[in-house]
């Protein structure tokens, strides 16, 4: 019998995504060997993030106060707004791409099935947003999957009824994409939308 | 620029073994839409067990109390005592053994590069035990690598030092073994220590 308290942080460990019951005996184990003021640190990142941190009223990114850094920052471009599918994947276009304007996260993607529908990913909201006039392109980064592709779809429709211009991300090779190991339908997809070699 | 509550965060979940800055986003991402009852659970229990627990006194495990309950278990056979490297080794044996004994826990393996000699290990207390000539036999368990072995070797002495019959775990093929699998190490010492088939 282990201490009981030590079985509670393990059951508790479990919560996080991918983590087993070997993986949080093995984390409250390194915690409790090596890094307690670590440990004692995450316990007090933990209860703040999960008190404090909600979500912004723009563009539904996770944000401590009313507006995120990015909806509040003046310099940012607001003809430009960029729908994204969660917060991970609006990093990803802010580290990789110059992109200047403005976010929307949806927090997740039309899936009728799992009850995830046009309210679930605040569309109302984004429309009213698109009303006002302010956004003359709406760039649509939801993801490549049949779920990303159907909720693009119905964005798209959202956008040209506001009269603004949806563009989406360009679909093809990945870059230093060997043809030999790239899958069926991107090369299908790639072969068929070639594009004229300008001189 | 994400809220920095939620870097402080992600950096802080950076402390679990394995857990590099992408596994720590998803994480974060996770608890906050999904979680954050369970993240809330988490960062308690890690805060009230970085805080409370610490070493059984006679065993060196992990405890809430001062002894932890296998060794205030009246019930446990104080003659024969197992040692163990560390608190998931002993676990281990509890859960596949029906090893009723007491255990000791090294916390560590003799690493005299490492600076972890025999007073780390706390191997003084383990031969004041040893003298109080209640021990039967000491049953070695440490692992079966060349630290392990130098410490099993180490811990052999000390044990006969005092009368005390020590003992190792058996070495050879693990059950449901291909011999062809087999690492040659392992195949080579078992071929070595062959026994007499009993009629």
């Amino acid at each position: 019998m282990s201490a009981p308290l030590l079985e509670q942080l393990i059951d508790a460990l479990r919560v996080l995504p991918g983590v087993g019951q070997k993986t949080a005996q093995r984390m409250a184990y390194h915690l409790l060997e090596r890094e307690r003021e670590g440990g004692t640190r995450l316990a007090d990142m933990l209860a703040q993030a999960m008190e404090r941190i909600g979500h912004c009223a723009q563009c539904r990114d996770f944000s401590e106060t009313d507006l995120c850094p990015t909806c509040a920052n003046d310099s940012r471009e607001r003809s430009q707004l960029c729908v994204v599918e969660s917060p991970a994947d609006r990093l990803a276009i802010e580290n990789a791409t110059g992109f200047r304007g403005v976010y929307f996260v949806l927090q997740g993607r039309l899936s009728p099935l799992d009850g995830i529908g046009p309210r679930e990913l605040g569309l109302e909201q984004l429309d009213q947003r698109l009303a006002q006039g302010e956004i003359g392109e709406m760039i649509i980064a939801t993801s490549a999957t049949v779920e990303g592709e159907a909720t693009a779809h119905y964005l798209a429709q959202l956008a040209r009824a506001r009269q603004v211009r949806p563009s989406r991300l360009a679909q093809g090779l990945p870059l230093g994409g060997e043809l030999e190991f790239v899958d069926r339908g991107t090369l299908s997809h790639a072969f068929g939308s070639r594009n004229e070699v300008q001189e």
